[in-house]
């Protein structure tokens, strides 16, 4: 097998992970919708060849774009893909995807006799840069086998999580459903604290010592206080498409989940006041607007 | 001052913090509702004089019981201890209560010539018998002053909200919030992921490993794992009257918390199908019963 690695998306996790494999020494080709961040990566040392003519020497592909509909894209749709790569290249599939549409693409991967990983990803954009984030994967062990070199040059964890792709979709749907929730929990619980007077700097370092604390709450919470809603790290627009795939699955299965849903609902009541844009911390000014309240914290704050 | 510490209500927090302080060296005499409770407490080396004999030299009074009701009733009602305790004794008010009634209870309290401490409490019953709870306490400095010693019998942390009662109360709100809705989270993201195969040992090993993961899932998951629903830690019941107070104080403030509702409405159903008696990480049997799943994970499990 060649080094050469084809790589689809280059958002803030997909441009760490394709350096953290060209670092690793990997000949790689990033392909994305954005000819001057393809051309950025090509003068950091990304290949510049044309996708046909790269195609037929990759040893693996990794997807690193924002949905199933773009991944089926560049596999089988426009993109055509799949036709050109040599048999026995792997197909790593990081996004964040209906475990149902795992399945299939596994299904029409192997009829043409590539390989195929439920990959979903965790960790964020300082995780990726660095090559330390988590997989959540799935699949046969043929294609773990061929995907390790390039794992390793990613991850600083690989959860196995069974031998058919669908498994790695769903662990990572368990996680982004808590996640999601928490989030939003954490400007929740900042509001109501703030709305009766408790400096939320405060409650950031008594809730981290105590049973309410949750990974996201001490993620977001900084942002929250700082105001500091530039997205760099996760927009709101995250959650309605990762939450609503969670609970697309949840009606097929006939499994309520009704707090994931009231999570939603206010992810999109914020996006519906025009603050797409902003980063997922900021729900805590829809909490706030609806009561009237501006900060409490911050006199003269807008 | 004496050594004489009054306790009232010996539960599964207030057992623990009652021996603390008798094994720091404090006269403790502990009072509650069942009289062979006291008589044990007594016979492990409590005080056994009767209340109107022992007020009078109280140093100060600890208040494990559950509710606002209890602890209104004790000071100012049919027990009428406040009468009875000597100027410059110290309340020490434990129970997760409104932030209103701390305020008032403390109003009552100095207009009897007595300091009033808002000190709910976090950490469970093993930090409760090991004296190693967390407080949030508020209070004037002369109530933390006079309270210090009984605190450092029963605490690993007392974080200071603030010179007036509530403050304690308000924070302790903001904690219970996030863990209930943390504890009902643990449930319904347990129940997805079991219903599509997942077993939960797994998404356990996964999700504490991951940014999904919280104090209370880390928590509640073995539990429900194991399917160990004898609430030796925390029953169903305590949710609905603790998320119940916070969103009453929602309702006043105009602030929306539909989160913390969607949790009251599933601990709420669990109760209504009769398992109000049972620890809260059994709400998984709620979420998969409604989907016609009876432990996915586990053949001829009942």
């Amino acid at each position: 097998m060649s080094d050469n690695v084809l790589f689809f998306g280059l958002g803030s996790m997909g441009t760490g992970m394709a350096h953290s494999l060209r670092r690793a020494g990997f000949r790689v080709n990033a392909f994305t919708n954005k000819p001057e961040v393809r051309q950025a990566f090509i003068d950091a040392g990304g290949e510049s060849a044309d996708l046909a003519a790269f195609a037929p020497e990759a040893a693996a592909v990794v997807i690193a774009v924002v949905n199933a509909a773009q991944t089926e894209d560049i596999l089988f749709g426009k993109t055509g893909l799949a036709e050109c790569l040599p048999a026995g290249c792997v197909v790593i599939a990081c996004p964040t995807i209906d475990p149902a549409d795992a399945r299939r693409f596994e299904a029409d991967c192997e009829a043409r006799g590539l390989l195929y990983l439920d990959a979903p990803i965790s960790g964020g954009a300082l995780k990726a840069d660095a090559g330390a984030l988590s997989f959540m994967a799935s699949g046969r062990p043929e294609a773990f086998a061929a995907a390790q070199p390039f794992l390793d040059a990613m991850a600083a964890s690989v959860f196995n999580m069974g031998e058919r792709a669908g498994a790695g979709s769903v662990m990572k749907a368990v996680n982004q459903m808590l996640a999601g929730v928490h989030v939003a929990m954490t400007s929740e619980a900042m509001a109501f604290g703030m709305a009766q007077g408790l400096p939320p700097d405060r409650v950031l370092e008594v809730v981290s010592q105590s049973a309410g604390t949750s990974w996201m709450f001490e993620n977001r919470a900084p942002r929250l206080i700082e105001e500091d809603f530039v997205p760099a790290h996760a927009s709101l627009t995250i959650w309605p498409k990762d939450l609503g795939i969670i609970l697309g699955i949840c009606e097929q299965l006939g499994l309520a989940a009704p707090i994931t849903q009231a999570a939603l609902d206010r992810y999109q009541q914020a996006i519906d006041e025009g603050r797409a844009h902003e980063d997922d911390a900021s729900l805590v000014k829809t909490y706030l607007g609806e009561a009237g309240l501006d900060r409490p914290d911050r006199e003269g704050s807008s």
